[in-house]
């Protein structure tokens, strides 16, 4: 963690400096930047923006990312593609649309590639959205696209985060409420004019649930104003305690998984499949050599 | 890993020592007589069942469940629920449904309880197949309910892995056929009697996609004996070398996890909110404790 970096272009919002510093951070070698960085962020609002494919959630981004411009924010999109399979083909209509943006110095758009099967990505997202808040940018929009438990995580990494619903997805709306209640610090209801919106807004009301509920119609540019200053109400700071634990615990699970040595471990492979070695012994034995006589404390 | 287990009674079929070992595998307490059981595993056919919901899945179980059992086949059911909010609701209603099976000795219905943040949910599931491959049932049927990077990985640990499709899910078809191809061995159309399902299986031939194609309507129980005979038919077994590099990853994951301090990690989060204490060097130091001098090599 002795390498030292010339930080300057970065805080000073310096866009190739920038996108450099992106491209260590998304490749996971980013983190002595990242340290020297750290004391220079803290300031901006880090907005989630989640739920399942179809529900808007582009669009309204792309209307929030003006909205911000046009208050003077400087504001960073970072667009998260878990590899869900569900949801590959919408990052690509992100970029698309955002190309309105590219031209406007204030705008820094990002696509997050996908990870491996060891995860990671929620502290990979995390990273880039300590970059840019360093950087200077006001709000870091984060778009999870994708309904599953990396996303789930990812939408934790923010301050406030808003949960985009659309009328007419029938008996799964009941159980997405339930759920996403513990993540949620608003909902949207997005394509408002559509059939359907009315009834899931009186579903939501009967369900009892204390998250206020603002409706949209992003296409049209509706509710967008409502929602800027609902997301502006929502005391997410109180919580920053709470982001960090679940952000260390995913930074050091990641960096352990880097250290492990997989290679050995697939050479195995053979044996375990036709039956000739035990696989919890031989991991159990690993595991014991990893951590015999470690005291697993962190250093004051 | 010295704990000697009597096995007898889980090899020879008995419920209830079937039942405690399960919990056993659910609290991840289970190493060491999964480690007594492993040689007398790999005869059963591991049944992946995967797609959104909505799709049907659990009244395809149901069916599939029926007509293995009709052949004198011994079926064991897990119902996975990664705790993905879009989900949360669908668990219950299959127990409810698979009651009917629940006085048939040949059957055996377990469901996944949700997992924390650290993830071993895939893990969790393939020690749960394991032991019921053990206990010699013949087919282990794995629903996961849900569209994730969760539910993909459980998926993976499947013999044969089945995607359930459904007609009228619109623009998000196109995607679901593109990122599912790597783990479907089998699509199936399911409530193929709806409006759209020549269309989709339209597209998805001239998708070019090699991977075959079903129809069933479940809830008529129109399409299963074709949809046996299909999964059958497929070569699951050339691939259980691969299968096993990433079911032990998966495991190694699991069990490192569970070595590592967290407590002390939360304690230092007061200090990273506030700026105190900067979470990259503090885990970089903490990482190279854990490793520090330590070969990570397998023993032979």
């Amino acid at each position: 963690m002795t390498i030292l970096f010339d930080l300057e272009p970065i805080l000073k919002g310096d866009r190739r400096a920038i996108a450099r510093a992106a491209t260590l951070v998304e490749n996971r070698r980013g983190d002595a930047l990242l340290s020297q960085l750290f004391p220079h962020s803290g300031r901006a609002l880090i907005l989630g923006i989640t739920g399942a494919p179809g529900a808007g959630k582009s669009t309204l981004v792309d209307r929030l990312v003006a909205n911000f411009r046009a208050d003077g924010k400087r504001v960073a999109a970072i667009a998260v593609d878990p590899s869900s399979p569900f949801t590959g083909g919408a990052i690509l209509g992100d970029r698309i649309r955002m190309m309105q943006h590219h031209a406007d110095d204030g705008v820094f758009i990002r696509s997050m590639a996908t990870r491996g099967a060891m995860g990671g990505l929620a502290a990979a997202t995390a990273d880039m959205t300590l970059l840019f808040d360093a950087a200077g940018f006001d709000v870091v929009i984060v778009e999870t696209v994708g309904v599953g438990q990396d996303e789930i995580d990812v939408a934790r990494l923010a301050t406030v985060t808003v949960v985009v619903l659309v009328p007419g997805m029938g008996d799964d709306v009941q159980a997405i409420k339930a759920g996403l209640m513990e993540i949620a610090d608003l909902f949207v209801i997005n394509k408002a004019d559509h059939p359907g919106a009315e009834r899931l807004e009186r579903e939501i009301h009967y369900a009892d649930i204390a998250v206020p509920v603002l409706k949209t119609v992003a296409s049209e540019g509706k509710g967008i104003d409502e929602l800027v200053q609902a997301v502006r109400a929502v005391p997410g700071q109180n919580r920053a305690e709470e982001r960090w634990k679940r952000r260390m615990r995913e930074m050091l699970r990641e960096r352990v998984m880097e250290k492990l040595s997989w290679e050995e471990l697939d050479l195995a492979a053979a044996d375990v499949a036709t039956r000739r070695r035990d696989p919890y012994t031989l991991i159990h034995d690993l595991v014991e050599r990893f951590f015999a006589g470690k005291p697993a404390r962190i250093s004051d």
